[in-house]
């Protein structure tokens, strides 16, 4: 016997909850709140079905909250290259070669020019076409699929909610915008295409645009990121995953909880939000991983109460 | 025949893509990349399995780049806060009774004392022992299991990453910190509970904790803000669902887009990031919803070409 509590919500069907009887550890605990269905429907939202993309698509491509979440990030963003291109700090924010959580030192700039050096997909790009195939086929990720949306998906991924007017404001305040990404050399014109497409601008490979295999180190960026350095001053690294800023958070072998450790370590605190920026991406990466017990921590192992009869 | 590329990182087994070839639409496309596995793995990720939390959890609760996310968030809200505090606005944040998108007024601060408001739940709160036995259930929620966590969840939840040091920052400028939240009156107790074990600080109910039937209005919160708006200036609202803002992004029978295109307005942009703050969650809650349709507009219907044989 299933539990589940079906309601309507602005005509939509809502399916609530689902417990099998045979799921471990599921007493019956106490009597539902005296809230009405629509009143539980507004706070938990609408379970994904068979016929809804993932629930982290839904959130971070279609609601509201997605969208509000990159023009807050956007506009941080924004803010802080402006004061940065103003400031002209004496250190970029690209960690020098052999740099550490315990000796975080940063590339000195000299007098290059400003620049902000991006992520493409999933922090300029929502690859919407290729998220919305992955989800018809139930696929996370297929490589022959996503070769050829790099070749041929100009027109169907949109800008990011809040990066063109980001671009506008960091461009006006004299910063070169520099893209850093894993898309392929071989398709280097079907992004250029993509990228201005979706209104970012133009760029041009090996000044505006980096690719794998632009440097020896494959997917890492670092070799990238040090070559840009040589020509700017780097004040800002914005991405959706932690090796859009410094490939020593995809060390291999990294548990969950020590890329985590890494990531909220003291040498780095300071550096988020002022110079390092994390755009959400719960789609895809590096941070789709993780047991129940990489996710939970002991403190969290509670077990309802179970009620008398 | 299922496709899948079975890779190895820090010793988990990633399994990517999975598409039956029964799936419409799957037509071969090229061949894949000169990528190694490990490359691959390393840009997308690992797929959640049944052994797996879903990818919205892992993400949010387990990665570096959820609790980066957040942290980042919430440094943009003190500083925010802060400010405000020195400036003392015109105008707090809260909407006027009857504002709306095309008329967004804001009730008048006098010269009552700052506030900052935030909602509870995946807000000031991660609820691990309650989203754990949620996904260990296979549910995304049930409303017993919900009320007997309000009442026995203390120590089993954590404060959002960078909550508590954002809230030692706004209490340091002199700004008091009220929670409005839809947990139940019956349940006051444990809610605070919570909060003090989380390391979150003291609430009062009525006084510095506004639950749901504290105003007549259920689970809509502009009641509450009026009767916390009479007493302070509210300076920043902060939620992970746009209803911990204001109640007209909530309206009964609001599409997604037409709620999204509400929640982007030109009367409200402004805002956002400026005394408006939205904290991620694609867990659950009213950002959950929408067909391929509502997620994924007309011009993202890219079709992957056929290559010749």
């Amino acid at each position: 016997m299933r539990f589940s509590v079906s309601l309507m919500l602005g005509g939509a069907a809502l399916a609530l909850g689902g417990c099998a009887a045979t799921a471990p550890a599921a007493p019956q605990v106490t009597t539902p709140p005296a809230l009405t269905q629509a009143q539980i429907a507004s706070q938990v939202g609408e379970a994904a079905t068979p016929e809804s993309p993932p629930a982290g698509q839904q959130w971070l491509f279609g609601s509201a909250e997605g969208s509000i979440t990159m023009r807050q990030t956007w506009d941080s963003i924004a803010s802080y290259t402006e004061a940065a291109a103003r400031n002209r700090p004496v250190f970029s924010v690209v960690l020098e070669p052999g740099a550490s959580a315990s000796d975080a030192r940063r590339v000195p700039c000299g007098d290059r020019p400003p620049a902000a050096v991006f992520d493409a997909d999933e922090t300029l790009l929502w690859n919407l076409g290729a998220m919305r195939q992955f989800a018809l086929r139930n696929q996370s990720f297929d490589p022959a699929l996503w070769l050829a949306w790099e070749r041929t998906g100009a027109g169907h991924a949109v800008a990011t909610p809040g990066a063109i007017e980001a671009f506008n404001r960091m461009r006006a305040a004299g910063v070169t915008v520099i893209v850093n990404t894993n898309r392929t050399q071989g398709n280097a014109e079907g992004t250029i295409a993509t990228l201005r497409a979706a209104g970012l601008g133009d760029f041009v490979h090996g000044q505006s645009l980096y690719l794998m295999g632009d440097a020896p180190d494959g997917t890492g960026k670092d070799g990238r990121r040090a070559m840009i350095s040589a020509r700017y001053c780097v004040v800002a690294l914005v991405g959706d995953q932690l090796g859009d800023i410094a490939d020593t958070f995809n060390e291999r072998g990294l548990t969950v909880t020590a890329r985590r450790q890494r990531a909220e370590s003291p040498a780095f605190a300071s550096l988020w939000n002022h110079g390092w920026f994390v755009l959400p991406n719960p789609v895809y990466g590096p941070s789709i991983r993780g047991s129940f017990d990489d996710v939970f921590p002991p403190e969290s192992r509670w077990e309802p109460p179970v009620t008398q009869p």
